[in-house]
């Protein structure tokens, strides 16, 4: 008897009607003999009308008081899915985070899930209960109520995944799977039967949005396949697998675009042993994570340095820069938000020198120009123009013959 | 430093508004130097939006789920307090019901209170910080989430309050106090200073519903003083004492009445021993309470028997009875659901004879006619026709000199 972790998203329980083919989807999984923990989140737009109810109050609401507020929505859904069930004819038991026995750091907000004891889950399986499992919170070791942050319920799900020794865990979503690009972007992009976790990290790193890496990292690290589906139509999804359990593949698997980034640039840095480091030091210091750099060739024994950063720290960021720019004597700074990142990702490029290449010419053919470049072992990036970026993706999912009929 | 509880209710935390103007209030008492844990009620509204949302899904929806379901109606009150409060500049510490240690059965939705280890809360005091806590919840010996039912978050309140051996507890509702009758039915009737547990308890057993009861009675139990003010002005409010702290006190202290309860008559029973008995021991095996009983002078070895029960237990009382007069060779039964019980209390009555007999020739000489009778030591409870109720309730208002001046 096999034991499945479904988790379902806030699209998927947004209204009764949505929470009742939940529970039917549910019940036949069950009724075919399955052993089902449903790991839920908050219905769509509840967490963001209780965050307002937060702003009435104050423009920078405490995190405990917030973990304790939106910590309700999770509980909500799981309290109707449980009706919903039963008026299935099945036996359920709900969990909040902490009856789960997820135990958190008391990082409120953002909290990391230190261990879970699923013992009282387990029972309950065993019982031949559905167990249904609020998404996104667990219990700080100091007894208060935390929420997990980035990556939300579907870490929580796969979390309880791993420490369940579950054959799989099932991500339902609103979309029908993991495709080889943006469909509104390629309309021709391919659903993938299969991608490597290291594949759809860097995918979810550089801009795919239906996983967050958080939960791929965690279900690489404790092997748990992983698979993405629609919780409306009855395809099959993608799954997500170690890299040994994937057949021959492409070189390259899928493409991604982030508009999130901003670049700064900054001019006649003096060509000096230790002032880069210095500069990003202090950027380090400061909690910005900066993405791609380069720094062109010495003139007169000067450089312009550019870098990328998040959208959001892009004030914070530039205040640095100027800071760091009179220290060292560079010149004036200059900062751009109307860039894209494009990132080709494939496992097939570790064996395939010249994606690089093959991109810069399909690219240099259409007239986009490249701003910036990046690499990793299976990923390349560029930034573009955010006015060539979606035809950026065109040209390279044509050029990687990304689209057609899915293999 | 003396250590408070204060409860608000779900009408004086409706709004934005409201919960800024309840810290306002918790403030200026903290700031007095008083040590205050707040027991808070869900929104109002809020619960009966939750049930609403159950129904969608079941006609009687699981009592487990319900109790889950509701209790985020208290858990969103206490952050949204805590963010208020800190507002105001003071320090908080959030409390859920299992967090506050209110141990209970497992009655889901009538849970009983069984223990409260309120260490947590207590050292959270001695700290500084305001305690917020979810009234209304508790949690169950294998872990769930239940709410206790009857008295609601009034009770949460006098309990943590006896745990904590607070000074005194503070219910704030959306009335000045306790009066003599219903303002709405007697406008003269009079804010009392001062009541005794016992009092309180029949006034709330009879109708009056400032107060549940149970609450009352958990108070008396625990020998907590409670005040009942209300949380929209400044006014004292009506304390609830032991009967030693109260002063020399009048013979009638208030007038209470419902219309939430029905009368069945059984007519022609045969008049043989152990008949009567038998009746009322079906009716009581099915966990229907009877409140009052006549029955009238037998004639020809027959009498008429008559009781009443509360509305909503109507129809089954009804098929109990019909079965028990076949069995029993009775007559027909009738039903009644157009009745008033009044009801008169003071603690005076028990040096004082004659209450009773005032009452009924006050409402001889208004043409009130009295259909049945009940006492204790301190009540005298009467049913009337609905249509004379009120009535009723304002000539034994004057009759016992309640209204005027506080005294």
């Amino acid at each position: 008897m096999s034991t499945i972790v479904h988790k379902y998203g806030g699209t998927s329980v947004a209204d009764c009607g949505r929470i009742r083919a939940v529970a039917r989807r549910v019940a036949a999984c069950a009724k075919a003999g399955e052993r089902i923990a449903v790991v839920i989140s908050a219905r769509s737009g509840e967490t963001d009308r209780l965050i307002g109810l937060a702003h009435e109050f104050s423009e920078e609401p405490d995190a405990r008081d917030m973990d304790l507020l939106v910590a309700t929505g999770e509980q909500a859904s799981v309290a109707l899915l449980s009706l919903a069930l039963r008026a299935e004819g099945l036996q359920t038991e709900t969990f909040l985070g902490f009856q789960a026995g997820f135990l958190t750091d008391g990082n409120h907000g953002r909290a990391r899930i230190e261990r879970i004891d699923p013992d009282r889950v387990r029972r309950s399986l065993e019982a031949g209960r559905v167990a249904i499992v609020a998404g996104f919170q667990g219990i700080s070791p100091d007894g208060r109520i935390t929420t997990i942050g980035r990556g939300g319920s579907d870490t929580s799900a796969v979390a309880l995944a791993a420490a369940l020794k579950a054959d799989r865990c099932e991500i339902f979503t609103d979309v029908e799977g993991i495709k080889t690009a943006d469909p509104r972007i390629c309309r021709d992009a391919r659903l993938l039967k299969c991608i490597t976790y290291e594949e759809m990290m860097e995918l979810a790193d550089t801009g795919a949005k239906v996983l967050h890496s958080r939960c791929v990292e965690l279900a690489a690290k404790y092997s748990v396949p992983l698979v993405v589906r629609s919780s409306f139509d009855e395809g099959c999804g993608t799954w997500v697998v170690p890299e040994e359990g994937r057949l021959e593949g492409s070189v390259v698997t899928g493409i991604s675009l982030t508009t999130g980034e901003a670049k700064v640039a900054i001019r006649k840095v003096p060509d000096r042993l230790g002032v880069t480091a210095q500069i990003f030091r202090q950027i380090a210091k400061a909690g910005i994570d900066v993405d791609l750099i380069i720094q062109n060739v010495s003139q007169d024994g000067h450089a312009d340095l550019t870098f990328t950063v998040p959208k959001g720290e892009l004030r914070r960021a530039m205040t640095l820069a100027e800071q760091q720019a009179r220290e060292v004597d560079a010149g004036r700074v200059e900062a751009a938000g109307d860039i894209a990142k494009v990132s080709v990702v494939g496992l097939g490029m570790r064996g395939h020198a010249g994606v690089a290449h093959r991109m810069f010419e399909a690219l240099a053919a259409e007239g986009i120009e490249i701003q910036m470049i990046g690499t990793s072992e299976i990923k390349v990036s560029i930034v573009v123009d955010i006015r060539a970026a979606e035809r950026a993706v065109r040209v390279l999912h044509d050029r990687f013959g990304l689209s057609g009929i899915s293999t």
